[in-house]
Parts: structure tokens; sequence; C-alpha cells
């Protein structure tokens, strides 16, 4: 199953098939001071540089989030949506827990972007994919409702089935679901990732849509974050996931490694001139 | 299900239900110059070395391998087999093509070594599998037979059930024989890896026994080869592999990140204190 994405110009299709899809996690304040300041100053120069960092590092898509406290996201979502979308002509996810904020961004959102996100919860159910449809974008569905973040695959697998029968039921095709499974902490509950593992596959078996990971929650408190972040990206391409929300600077050569071990980089042509490029910098 | 090694005093258990059990790979002269000198000039304090090494690294199991060309293995191997007992108390993979190499090693290792290999073809069957049988250790089965490495995974599974037939007919118990299910470089044939991979779980599904790999054949010929081991490692724990021969100063990070992964390391217990002590050395 292909869910496509559009820029002005530029088309990504995010194939449950493969190769992975990689969207670039940077433009976003959560924990990153630096940005949160230049958000606050209008200094957009660095949120160009972010752009263009991720994209040369192998980006396909780029998340926009501008979740700073005490900052309009109404204004500022729409706002930094034309400054990365004039700078660069790849397509966007829009990242933010606000129904306006995402409406406002999607009207002046270059293409077909991706909406992040919806869930389970009704309210989030009722207020997001009347946007997504209205916009004929796509969205990302996380498998959690009102009572949070279930512990297990079947639960996880039945939410996901909820959220594309509702988007299915206001006119958006299935194809423009991507379904996030979520993943805790294995540093808190040793069965976190396992859970996530078998979400992706009862979700890829059950389901059939692309599957989207954020991945580097599930080392949150342990050390070397990096070596888990990389085996569990492996683990979860292995159980079916196509698209990720990651740092390319950090992760995209494991995400091609995975491309080319699972048949999908013929004559090992993206890792090898990617590598090379790397090599060179 | 359960493969006991045995050294003078330490039990290792190859538990299809994990965590990885890690054979050391780097007492090999293949490629390895000063390792192939050090043997010819009978200096095994270097031998020594590589095995203290290793095993601080992470090995539980050190594999034993004298092919140096114009060397003698069948007095070598049990020479090098009493040098690697006699200094580290761990298990030992004595590994050779030499059947009468096999068998005097074999004669002086203590507890119950693993032998590195037997196939599918018939003359190693033959020679090898009564050695096996009449020392009480356990075996590595190749999944080649006559025909050299089949393309596709079904016909590794037959050869993998030809092996335990075999194994079993003279009474070998099927717990005692690891199939290696063979890798490939994916630099060659793109699909070399996802044979592999398909060959992992049908082994674990249909025979139940369990599976080893030696990981690093998968990237010859490519550039960072690492990155490409690291992914393949996470990639066939997922699948079902439960042994690697490999290098633990260089992955046995990625191999304890994927216990973790997969619900084999509670607390992160063994990954933190492996990532504590790397990081203080």
């Amino acid at each position: 199953m292909q869910t496509i994405l559009k820029s002005k110009t530029v088309e990504v299709r995010i194939d449950t098939e493969g190769p992975v899809v990689m969207i670039g996690e940077r433009i976003n304040p959560t924990g990153h001071k630096k940005l949160a300041a230049a958000l606050k100053e209008g200094n957009f120069g660095y949120v160009r540089e972010l752009a263009a960092r991720q994209v040369e590092a192998g980006a396909h898509v780029l998340d926009v989030n501008v979740g700073v406290p005490g900052m309009d996201e109404v204004s500022l979502l729409p706002e930094l949506v034309k400054v990365v979308a004039d700078h660069i002509d790849v397509p966007l996810c829009l990242d933010s827990n606000n129904p306006e904020a995402l409406a406002a961004g999607l009207a002046v959102s270059p293409g077909k972007p991706l909406v992040n996100s919806v869930n389970g919860e009704e309210a989030r159910l009722q207020s997001i994919l009347p946007i997504v449809k209205d916009r004929g974008a796509a969205v990302i569905g996380l498998t959690m409702d009102d009572n949070g973040i279930p512990n297990d695959a079947e639960t996880r697998l039945s939410i996901a089935g909820k959220i594309l029968e509702r988007a299915a039921s206001i006119g958006i095709p299935q194809e423009d679901v991507v379904i996030d499974t979520l993943v805790l902490t294995v540093g808190a509950d040793q069965n976190a990732a396992l859970v996530t593992l078998k979400t992706i596959e009862l979700v890829r078996r059950e389901l059939g849509v692309n599957i989207n990971l954020g991945a580097s929650n599930v080392s949150f408190g342990l050390p070397d974050r990096h070596t888990i972040n990389q085996a569990f990206l492996a683990l979860s391409f292995g159980a079916g996931t196509s698209c990720v929300i990651t740092d390319p600077v950090k992760l995209a050569r494991t995400v091609l490694a995975c491309d080319l071990l699972l048949g999908r980089d013929p004559y090992g042509k993206q890792y090898i001139e990617h590598t090379r490029k790397q090599q060179k910098a």
C-alpha cells in the first residue's frame, strides 16, 4: 500500500514494500533550546539551516513542530510552514496538538502534507480528521486513546482499526492513514519494545497500512542511546515499519543499511552513495 | 530449546528464547597476519591476549581456528585448545575443515565443546558427525550441501532437516545441533540477506532448534561494513537467531541492545553494566 505525499514538485511514496521513508524530526523546539530561542526571536535562518541539513542527510519529508510555551502556534505554524516550504522542496509533516494550528498550517502547505497526529481519543478523532479530509492530506494515527497507551499489542491494533474506520467514515482513504504503534522506554518496562514490535506485525498483517515509528523514545534514560536506537530501527523494519520520524544526521545510514539488507536497494546504490558522501564531508 | 556447552567449570546455554550467546571469532588466522605469524612462531602469548580481550568484551564462547597454510592443524589445533583452555575458563568452539584435527582438538577439550562445523555434504556428514557423537559435543550445521549454498530458504531448510536427521540417526540429540543458515554479501545479490532471514524464520518455526549466525559476510565489499553488520545482527535476532560468531569488541553492545529490546535483559542490567564498563575503559 502506498501513501503519497507531495511538496510543490516532489512526490514521496511511503510504501509498505519499502524503501523506508525518513521524516526529519529536528524542527521541533522540545528539548532544543537553540531552536526555541530562534522561534521566539523570529530568527528563521536557523530553521532553514536545520531543514537543509536534514534533507542533505537523507530526510525525504520534514516534520515541522512549533510547540514553544508562550508562543501562538496558530500563527507560528503557518509562518514556519511557509519558511520551510519556500526554502526546501520536500513534503512536510505538520506536527501539533492544536487543531486550529494544524488547519492554519495546512491552508498554506503546498502539495499534499502529512498531519502529525490523530489518535483514538474521541475528541482528537472529531477535531483532527475533518481537517485532514478537507485538505486532502494524509495523517498519522497513534495507537492510544482515552485510556492512554495500552500495554498489549491487541488493544493497540484495535485502536488502529478504529482510527481507520473513523477516517473511512468521513471519506479519508485507508492509504492516507499511517499508523504509529508508539513505543515507551525499555528502561522502565522490559517488554516495551516487544509490545511495539508485535503491534507492528499485527497492524501490518491485519490492516495492511503503512506504519510509522518515532524510534528514540525506546532508549530514554539509558546509556548509549544511539546503539539502542539503531538496533530498534532494524528490528522495527524487520517487523514491517515503512516510515520513521528520526534524526537523519544520526540514523540515515542505519536506515539505508536496513533497506539494503531487506532487498530494497538494488546494488546497494543508495547505501554506497550516502556513505561516500558522508565520508567526503 | 537449549544447547548446553561447558568449559572446565562454566556452563553456557544457547537458548532459542535468548539472550544471545556470543562466540568470539578473533582466534582465526584467516586475513589476520599478526595471528598467522604468531601461530607459525609458536608465540601463544598473542592468542591468550585475544582470548582474554574477547571474554572481557562479552564473548561467552571462544572459536579456535588454526587454518594457516603450511601448518599441521592436526597437531596445532589440540595445542591451541590447551593454551586457550588453560588461560580462560569458557567453552570452546573448535573450528576446522579437517576431521582429524577436530578429533584431536576434541580429545583435549575440557567440558562440552562445540564443533564448527558439519554441513549437508555427504562426506562431511560421514566424517564429522561420528566424531561429535563420540565426544558428546555439540555441532554447528551449515545449510549447504554438495550442490553448494542454495539461493532459497526452502532448500536451506531441507538441508537443515537432513543434518538433524542424520545426527539423530547416530544418537546426537536435536538440541546439540545448532543450525547456521549462512549469509552471502548483499553487495553481490540484493536478496542475499533476505534469503537468510527467511531461512532463520523457517528453521526456527519448523525445526525449533538453535540458530547460529556468522554476521560479517553480509557486508563484504561494501563501505562502512560495521553499520551493515549491526543492522543485520538486529534483523537476524528479530527473525530468531540465538547465537552469533562475531567480534565482541566491535559488536557486543549491539547484541546486548537487541537482548534488551527483545525483553531478555530485565532492567537493562547487562546492557547498562557493559556500557559503563566500556565507557570507563
